[in-house]
């Protein structure tokens, strides 16, 4: 596209550092973390709130579609551009890099662009983490707009509950700035409510106002063996009596998610001996009570032996427990074909969904096996089918379409849950979107987009 | 109005215990907590979604407007009608009375008819609270539309910080129905933050389901001097590093605020001896961990011999020191006129905007007192202004009014804080939210009013 217009206006706008235009510079911006491939007309790098709506009003002249991106590791492909090579892709990484703590406070206010890992860097001295905790490791402004969740959603919430203050640049280039450090603003609308977890649909988040969480100075870890799911309940049950506001990760482990990653990786270990239990759980308990006030690891004991789980508990430091979870992943992708559902439902109905899902593999998919995996406290559960295609009768992509319509439908219709607990809303499941979500929610989201963007100008996911 | 068909319609609608109109049965829903004070054309009490449905749509026909009313126990007159006598109170205490608790999953829903006491007495026998503590006594409903905010804010969130799943009629007739007990559902537009906090402008909420927290098994209590607000913010701090999740209470009372409180009740009694302190700071810690594992009232004091605070803090029974908190509103009433502000900033400017808006009373209203109280670790502060009018030279309409504007200057432009910290907003903050709220969160209000309730039968408070 040498003779494209639209780079050249950028570049006048932004500077030589902020437009890309080489296929080989483009790459890294056109392919997702898991879902999404694309071709993008080229790459805005803006700096600041007055580039974004300079770089929007261009594209708007233009007719160029927009698509924010972040760290690019959502796993919806929200930030990617599609196959259409007609999209600006709009990357926050120099769009504010910066961190500013109040610690007495307890806020940070934080650029789009700051790396999920730098501001907890920045947050170490102070006591203080913002307690969102991942995987991968996105900037803050994608991860505002995916309203993440992560491993210890059960204890401080989703991004959104973390949120106190937003900058957003709509669609049409109106500036939303509201960067106030309230706890309590309870004046009508809360307007950011609309922009947090809409994948950019609405608006170009550019800097935020976050709630921070103190730094724990214990953390005690147990694994602990069940034999079903309704066991892996009543141990949540009486963690939660017992350990109350403490409980900060419960992540549970079925035998099928939990042998690959230790078939695949030799370095990790479990401690059941010859045979692993249907399900491990992994229970943390975080504090910022220092050992001198509370022992941690002597709570956790006495909590597990009080449920009548101290034989088939172990007790370890993180480090020894952690990695098992964290292997799963990669485990599973070993296993042939997988399939992933990012589900979740009322959290009392997590044992009955699954049992559900697996009598629908045996009944029509009797060559696929159920990897289930998640965070039961908070009703998540990562289902993953595998499967051989050499096993399999047909094509793998009428499987996958069957399997995920079927086991979409059997959570959201048959157990009232959610096609996507914490992934958020893309292309990879615009889809769902459009069979499961409410009409009347997804009524009042068109509003919002005539509102916001009304030459639709933004994003790759549409809610409406 | 004995020839007014709109009563006769909703009497067919709803039978005879569905409508009020004998104007001394009007007369308890005219008449606000705090502020509002108008006349209903009638009162209409239906007790099913479908019955609010039917109406609103005989509303619409008879181009009468609607107020929902719960407890009407706001602080802003958003539950009242206003004076013309043609506006119809939606009563919700008919609404779906009846709590269905989930105790596994630690979620309730519940009826908009239903008291926040009577939900909170269903919870005991669980273990269970909905943690937002108010001095009134709500139904839900209304507490979903207004988001209060209440004294353990600065451990559970507001409201909107612990509802699940919503029903909502819209001003239109749309029902929007997500009684979902999802803790995760990362789906797109969160249609339900339209509706709370926005005093039933949008929609009318029918139903909800709640997440639920443990009911402590234990509370430790201390009140502690403190010499200016620098000291409070230092042992905010403090408690938060060594005392961390544990902290579920920090009320800060002035000398101000507290002293009327011992004057006009004999029965109060706070222990500072001779001289009250600048600050008295009610902390407590909660946990669900018992004695046997964690002594709360040994953990409080090790933890204020810590931070240099052993010798002006006492720790006693929350019986002891509440009731001081809980006296503070009935003894500014005998103070002569009182002028009540709901405010927050970042909590590290409390200390700040007190002593601005104690500088501005000095040099323009001399005779008048600031009495300061409020939940300092969540940014929030009471100021009440009091003074005899005999003292006070001009009319008490002009004081007033020239003083409000003032303080909320002072506060909102001078500090970036809000006029509405968690009463919400209504008839008595109207002039507020039109002066301060940002313009692009009002257009985007005005969207979805125009969206929700195209005819504007909904609601006393303008929001847009």
């Amino acid at each position: 596209m040498t003779n494209d217009p639209l780079p050249a206006e950028l570049h006048a706008l932004l500077g030589p550092a902020g437009v890309l235009t080489d296929p080989a510079d483009l790459a890294r911006y056109e392919t997702g973390w898991r879902y999404g491939k694309g071709k993008a007309r080229c790459v805005a790098r803006p700096t600041t709130t007055d580039e974004v709506v300079a770089v929007l009003a261009c594209c708007r002249r233009h007719g160029a579609r927009v698509v924010a991106q972040g760290g690019n590791t959502g796993l919806v492909a929200a930030s990617t551009p599609d196959a259409s090579g007609t999209m600006v892709v709009l990357a926050t990484e120099r769009l504010y890099p910066t961190v500013e703590v109040d610690a007495l406070g307890r806020t940070a206010q934080v650029g789009a662009g700051v790396l999920l890992s730098a501001l907890q860097q920045e947050l170490l001295p102070h006591g203080l983490w913002f307690p969102i905790d991942l995987g991968a490791d996105p900037r803050l402004g994608g991860m505002l707009a995916t309203n993440t969740g992560g491993t210890r959603l059960c204890r401080h919430g989703d991004v959104r509950r973390n949120v106190l203050g937003l900058e957003v640049v709509c669609g049409d280039g109106t500036v939303i700035r509201e960067l106030t450090a309230l706890r309590k603003n309870n004046t009508g609308l809360d307007g950011k409510q609309v922009f947090l977890g809409t994948s950019g649909a609405f608006g170009i988040i550019t800097r935020a106002v976050l709630q921070l969480a103190s730094l724990p100075a214990q953390r005690a870890v147990a694994l602990i063996g069940c034999r079903d799911g309704e066991q892996v309940l009543a141990l949540l049950q009486a963690l939660e009596r017992a350990g109350g506001e403490l409980l900060s990760a419960f992540e549970v482990m079925s035998r099928n998610a939990l042998r690959p990653a230790l078939v695949h990786n030799e370095r990790l270990r479990a401690p059941f001996g010859d045979a692993l239990p249907a399900y491990a759980v992994l229970v943390e308990l975080a504090t910022a009570l220092d050992r001198q006030r509370l022992d941690l690891d002597e709570l956790l004991a006495a909590v597990l032996a009080d449920c009548a789980h101290g034989d088939d508990a172990y007790l370890g430091a993180p480090e020894a427990f952690w990695p098992l979870r964290h292997g799963i992943s990669e485990g599973l992708r070993e296993e042939g074909r997988g399939l992933a559902f990012d589900l979740s439902v009322a959290r009392s109905r997590l044992p009955a969904l699954t049992a559900a899902v697996q009598a629908a593999l045996a009944a029509e998919w009797p060559f696929a096996r159920l990897c289930d995996y998640g965070h039961w406290a908070d009703g998540g559960t990562h289902l993953v089918v595998t499967w051989r295609d050499a096993d399999a009768p047909g094509e793998p992509e009428a499987i996958v379409a069957a399997m995920q319509q079927r086991i979409y439908d059997l959570a959201v219709r048959g157990f009232a849950g959610s096609y996507s607990a914490e992934h958020g809303v893309g292309p990879h499941n615009q889809r769902c979107y459009d069979r499961y979500v409410n009409p009347a929610v997804r009524a009042l989201a068109a509003a919002c987009k005539r509102h916001c963007d009304p030459e639709g100008v933004l994003g790759t996911v549409r809610l409406g």
